[in-house]
């Protein structure tokens, strides 16, 4: 898993537009807040699906960079002052406390385009056909869109300092963090060769592991170091956000996060032993401790 | 061209999600900034285009409603209150104003994002082919992102407050503006079927087109009445931005915006009269009033 985390994080690299290009000082903050850190779990999650399929790795290239890039601009956007205003993010200081505001709305926009860039540039790149090349690219367009993973977003900051019920806050984390996890786990899937039996059993592993990650999310922002999570804890809380532990307690919100896991090595139980990484991120993701 | 702009708005109504779609307020939110004004001057260059090269205007119908959405995001996030703080857009409040700041950067973000579906959706919806399909997605991502519309923005704030020279001045519309315009061309005459030569002398029509818009948009912020313009005049010097009329004197801009719009003609001179919308536009460009 190291492994691949470095060859994302080359990737990543090599994609993003140099600090040397004009506008430096653009180029600078969107690598800023796109390279050197995060779990790339998203294109981890790609790559898996991919190979869990029977797919070649290699085929996910453009796109893991592409996913990443839309992560790293919803978590700028998410950042700022008018949003959680936050000012520390992996550790560091947020995009806007060290590039200002208004560049830090633009890096957000600038790299949520330049991943549909990259996603257009796959057949030119990386072979890809454009047929497939289009499907992936509605996968991210509608899983990070007004009613994916903005429209998450969006409820989610209507939600603050009010009492959410449990189905408004199963429709943020679908939305807010599920959706990008769908559309990278179906895209990677696709860019592997999958047939439509692959892709309903892909869907239903991302429906369980974006509950599962969330739950664990929430339960860390309670439990979890601050230094380990490399951003303030109790940050859900002093925002007045809604959270699986404040709704069912700590430990009915553990079992529930173990038994999304169980449904998530369900959803794999037809595929081979190429579906391992994927069945060992679902076992991951309620073991980290950030 | 009233016929025409009646259709693009028609488009961009049945494109965009209902206000009663979750989240409400957010679909009410796009809608509102998208919706019922503008010139449509994008659509219209698009659907130029495409007749000019003898194609169907029914092929532009997810691409026009996109390049749309694609404008309407830019001009939510340039009217933020950390970009040129504006509080007026087409004669009517702007986005934050309306719905507050987090729902403005929001509705942009899912604007831009819904962009790219709806071009993702063209070979379902339009029956568009795959290859062309991620060509237009290339030309929209590479006009709109770091090297262009956003670039663009990003060079006209670092500019505020500062004395730019010619060459500055000229990089900032090329590509604030100049981009879109050249994607929306471009877009539409690969819609329509273009060849090399003709995309060869659509972009030679795109570049002298951008120019001529923005010298007569800062005339026109000189020069022009604000109930015509929708927007608050002056606003460029009040922000200490570099025009044209401040750089070179009313006169000679206006004289270069007459020269941009004979290279426009001449650009399309192989053209069959099928161009004729296409030269229309251009010659309308510098004489309207807002």
């Amino acid at each position: 898993m190291t492994k691949l985390v470095q060859e994302v994080e080359a990737i990543l690299d090599q994609t993003l537009p140099s600090a040397a290009v004009v506008p430096e000082v653009l180029h600078e903050s969107m690598r800023y807040s796109t390279l050197g850190g995060g779990k790339r779990l998203r294109a981890l999650l790609a790559m898996a699906a991919c190979a869990a399929v029977g797919g070649d790795l290699g085929n996910t290239r453009g796109f893991v960079a592409a996913i990443e890039m839309v992560h790293a601009y919803s978590l700028i956007h998410d950042d700022l002052p008018c949003m959680d205003d936050d000012d520390l993010r992996r550790g560091k200081p947020t995009n806007h406390i060290v590039y200002g505001e208004a560049l830090a709305v633009l890096a957000g926009d600038a790299l949520l385009t330049e991943a549909f860039a990259e996603l257009a540039r796959m057949p030119e790149k990386y072979g890809i056909s454009p047929e497939i090349t289009v499907r992936v690219i509605l996968e991210v367009a509608e899983g990070a869109g007004s009613q994916g993973m903005v429209g998450g977003q969006v409820v989610d900051i209507a939600g603050q300092e009010r009492e959410l019920d449990a189905d408004t806050l199963r429709y943020i984390h679908d939305h807010k963090t599920g959706a990008l996890f769908k559309a990278a786990l179906r895209g990677g899937a696709l860019l592997g060769g999958a047939n439509e039996e692959h892709l309903s059993q892909i869907t239903r592993f991302a429906e369980s592991f974006g509950l599962a990650f969330q739950i664990t999310d929430d339960i860390l922002d309670e439990t979890g170091q601050a230094q380990q999570l490399g951003k303030a804890v109790g940050r859900d809380q002093s925002l007045g956000k809604q959270t699986y532990p404040r709704l069912y307690g700590l430990e009915t919100s553990r079992e529930m996060a173990k038994r999304c896991v169980e449904e998530c090595h369900e959803a794999l139980h037809t595929f081979s032993d190429k579906a391992e990484l994927l069945r060992e991120l679902a076992t991951f993701i309620i073991q980290r401790d950030h």
